[in-house]
């Protein structure tokens, strides 16, 4: 397998994600190059006189035929269509990789595609991101200090495996292996979930009558616990249509607590909710505490 | 009644709120008294020396007795306690006021105290905070573009009010007037449902078996979701146990939402779960354009 500083890489879908992991990959592998793939031309024409990339195409399947590793930087449910359009010409020896954020799903997608899951193919999920989406919104330092996973299978070449995590590693990132299904459960825990209520919620107030006045007077607590309702619809809609089965797992449980949580402010509990609200405190805490050493990516409102 | 700038202003509870306020007030007013009165004796001799008061006192009694304004900067439930210990010294013209986020209850508690409640009592809510707390989080800057809001009774003083609402404008806040129940009703959608969210889920989460691991592998969005659920828990279970019924009110309005977005899920229904993300999307930006001209406070985390 070729090194990565002498690859050809190709990366299918510039956004937020796609962009950022060619903006940190041209930065550690000044010899390699990085063709972007992308519908939206003038954005690529901006990565190009950004040297976030040394090429791009319009087509897919025209980036691919030289290709010596492929990653895909796509919503989950666009990933299908695209490993269809490439899968004919896509080298035999060449490295497949996906930076979606549901593994069960994308690694169903490979299989219905390919019959199989080939062994250079290296599932992958970078947990970074932010509220904006789009080329424009990405940024070198995205990965630095957060953490990508990798799902490998039982039949993943060692090979593969260890080109796709140098490069994740390249861009700053710490990265864990773990099973497909563990991820997709731990995803919608912590992220899915809580996308969830952000969105549900910001739908909630904006449908009561007086919702400007609402908003209004709506402070900064709301701006941070909200942020993450400003996020790409189809992205998440793709992520609520893959991951629902986890997502309404721990949904059932949040709504559970939350009725005992109800109950306590109809009964006025004062020892219930004064707990609730120390637990809380305390948990974040540790949380906090793990993601020390982690920098925050820049605010963008 | 006499002008702020002349006047001898004590302030009941140095910490996030009381402390921001002195610390505005002393650079707006530098020949008026300001005095805090706390039970931390360290950290009021950090406000004296940070300048921030002009003098301090542990009894609030003593502190009272030559006042020309007391704002009362307690937890909703601390107020009925402080209000028992001050009213026989209270000054007649002494206007009273305070920052409590539940308008119903501090206004049910002066009036379990004096009988009624007296033409210089205006009750008032500045909206901003953090989910730090104490005096060492306090910003002479705090209210800068935020909204205070005051919710006058029919037999609320013109010049108290006046009086009030002048001493928030120099803090660079917006003073708006409405009454305290609509007050309660717009606060349990914008803020007490938020923060209770936010506890609830950080407390389901923390509950599961592996929740260390679900933590290691959370990402910004959910620091910044989550980052109310570090607010302080003994003011908050002050406003839920005051504010319940119109927190259960729009909680209830959420979970019957929150049903229809796990039928989505559990249909696969792309369409409405595509159409959730994009109207919450858009209504967020709404709210980010009537936030626009409010500056952010500074990040703790």
């Amino acid at each position: 397998m070729k090194p990565l500083s002498q690859s050809r890489i190709v990366i299918i879908g510039l956004g937020l994600i796609g962009g950022s992991l060619a903006r940190a990959l041209r930065r550690a592998l000044p010899d390699a190059a990085i063709t972007g793939v992308g519908r939206d031309e003038a954005a690529l024409q901006r990565a190009l006189a950004d040297d976030s990339i040394t090429g791009y195409a319009t087509h897919m399947r025209i980036a691919c035929l030289h290709a010596d590793v492929v990653v895909l930087g796509l919503p989950v449910l666009s990933i299908e269509a695209a490993l269809r359009e490439i899968q004919p010409v896509l080298p035999p020896q060449a490295v497949l990789t996906d930076v979606g954020s549901v593994k069960g799903e994308v690694i169903a997608a490979v299989q219905r595609v390919f019959g199989t899951v080939p062994a250079r193919f290296v599932p992958g999920h970078p947990i970074a991101g932010s509220e904006r989406s789009g080329y424009d919104a990405s940024l070198a330092s995205l990965f630095q200090g957060r953490k990508t996973i990798l799902t490998p299978l039982a039949q993943t070449d060692p090979e593969a495996l260890t080109l796709v995590r140098g490069l994740w590693q390249l861009t700053g990132a710490e990265v864990v292996d773990m099973s497909a299904e563990h991820h997709d459960a731990v995803l919608a825990a912590t992220s899915h979930l809580p996308h969830l209520l952000a969105f549900a919620l910001v739908d909630t107030l904006s449908h009561q009558g007086e919702s400007e006045e609402i908003f209004r007077f709506a402070a900064g607590g709301f701006r941070d616990f909200t942020r993450i309702a400003s996020s790409d619809p189809v992205m998440w809609r793709d992520i609520f249509l893959t991951n629902g089965e986890a997502t309404v797992a721990v949904l059932d449980r949040f709504i559970g607590d939350l009725a005992n949580v109800r109950q306590a402010l109809l009964d006025k509990d004062a020892q219930a909710l004064h707990d609730l609200c120390r637990r809380a405190r305390e948990s974040r805490a540790r949380f906090l505490a793990l993601l020390q050493n982690a920098p925050r990516p820049p605010e963008s409102d």
